[in-house]
């Protein structure tokens, strides 16, 4: 795992000031583009172009169980996760939409589900049959949380082999709100209460039970709380350590990354953690409309792109803020400057 | 005139409906796409279609002059308004670079520049050299405020030729961020200091100037203020008053129209106030960086999509919001069923 420790290339200076200038000489105020003027002024910056891109878009999907599905904190039957990766490989799921509109590679990774699937197209690095439930035990060795760390690493390789511009991580992975809710606690000292949310659709009673049960993961692994790779394995899923191990291996190769949601960015403050130089890389996509989301936005300092209410996870919030991407890009490269155009500057 | 009194269409109650336990029966939680599941509910009940869509997207862009430039309310002077026409009609503008990302129909409508322009790609509609200064004058006649209006039905009724499913109205006219402001404030009740913005770029002292013009404005014109037409015809400009009339005309027609930022959003409010039965017809796609916005979107009690700082105008804002609506149809059409899918529903 020598890699984990390897820094992240530093976004060129030069390159971002470069498309600053050609922002404030395109035909309109500057500024008045907003966030697709930052977004492509960092992407410049990312991509050592002067004209960024994003048409090669890597979506990888990690999927796993885990045993605190046991506690009865999701709103769905664990057999869900298997079923969900079956929808993934036959196309039916809201990330297989998505990136068939994009023009995106899709690919499905089983780092763990319970009951194993084969399917040609499946991408099989089974850390376990699912983690340990992580309110009785840590919920994987370090064997495994190595194994699942890889798989990420893995998907990131395969992405940069493809040359893509942008990589998106997706998860899947009935009670995995909980194991986030656990790390964000942990990582970001804050009390189940006001992190803990519906899920997938917990009631008023259901989210109440949910909070005791992340109580108990925090009390039990206590000494883990702010080590993040100790954390990762005590409290997290095999998806959640494949995210962070992409993430963080994506931002090595000089591959900008995308986040979705409340999982993925838990994932995402454990990869800045583990290695602090990874951060310039990441892009939020959305708000999230669990309302712990908030709490690793102000962590990471970063302003997502949307606020759509959306909790799905898969990648699907990631997948939908990629066309601001696109179009801030082709904005950025398409647009005449005052000069060009003969267009009056300011007064 | 007679047009301007037409009802617009009813959303159909049983397609809304439809969409909505369609949306239910997806392999997904139940409400987990957030907006995208409320935009392609309305859409389904707007277009009468079970599966709606946004292929054909018609932008109509409107440009016109303003008497109150004057008052030295803009940062850019009088003629970028002509000069920004021939960038749109040479293609070097942000709404150009957008339309063609998207594969819409852009049109361009001279309402009343002050330095009129031959192309043969332009539509010429014009209603005068610009408005009247209105902290002076009403800003047209009543002749002028027809005019203006039809250009903007005209607009709809050849996007309705054009079989388009989503109208997206843009507007450039140097002062016209002063005219949609006395209009806020005319239509909503409110003072200009809470409503009034840094426009394409004022400085502080610049924005407590455009105050007072303000101010004049409705003081000079308060007669008319709760009459939409006519606050219209003493305060607005042709470009709004084309706005107005094309969002009415549309939604008379049964298009759909996804709304721009701070000055559509007046014309959008007008549209509503003259014909109370095109509200449903009405999508906000982003909070405008003008803080002012924020008040007609509580009034038009809609959600915006996106709120990314922008405050360009041309219609930018709605293009960037386009393929959001679009991703909302794709999921709505081609997810898979939890039957389909053979996927375990909540517990």
């Amino acid at each position: 795992m020598h890699w984990l420790t390897q820094p992240c290339p530093i976004p060129d200076a030069a390159l971002y000031q470069a498309a600053q200038q050609r922002q404030a000489q395109l035909t309109k105020p500057t500024g008045a583009l907003g966030e697709l003027e930052t977004v492509v002024m960092r992407l410049a910056a990312l991509q050592r172009r002067e004209l960024p891109t994003l048409n090669a878009v890597h979506i990888s999907v990690f999927a796993a169980d885990h045993g605190v599905a046991d506690e009865a904190v999701s709103a769905f039957p664990q057999a869900v996760t298997t079923q969900m990766v079956a929808n993934f490989l036959h196309g039916g799921a809201a990330i297989n939409v998505l990136a068939q509109a994009l023009g995106a590679t899709l690919e499905v990774i089983d780092v763990g589900v319970k009951t194993a699937l084969t399917h040609p197209a499946l991408i099989s690095q089974r850390a376990g049959d699912g983690t340990a439930n992580s309110a009785l035990h840590p919920a994987m060795s370090h064997a495994q949380l190595h194994l699942a760390l890889q798989a990420g690493a893995d998907a990131a390789n395969r992405a940069h082999t493809q040359q893509a511009d942008l990589f998106i991580g997706g998860e899947m992975g009935i009670a995995n709100t909980t194991a986030a809710t656990a790390l964000y606690c942990a990582l970001l000292d804050l009390v189940p209460l006001e992190v803990t949310g519906a899920g997938t659709g917990l009631d008023r009673a259901g989210i109440l039970h949910k909070v005791t049960v992340v109580q108990r993961i925090l009390n039990l692994h206590r000494a883990a709380h702010h080590d993040p790779l100790e954390s990762l394995r005590c409290m997290g899923g095999f998806e959640i350590a494949a995210l962070t191990g992409a993430y963080l291996r994506a931002a090595q190769l000089g591959i900008p990354v995308l986040v979705d949601g409340f999982i993925s960015t838990a994932a995402a403050l454990l990869a800045a953690r583990i290695q602090p130089s990874m951060h310039p890389w990441l892009f939020l996509s959305h708000t999230s409309a669990e309302p712990g989301h908030a709490f690793a936005i102000d962590a990471l300092q970063l302003r997502p792109l949307l606020d759509l209410g959306m909790r799905l996870g898969e990648g699907s919030g990631a997948a939908v803020a990629v066309p601001l991407l696109r179009m801030a890009c082709a904005l950025h490269a398409g647009m005449a400057t005052f000069a060009e155009a003969a267009v009056a500057g300011k007064l």
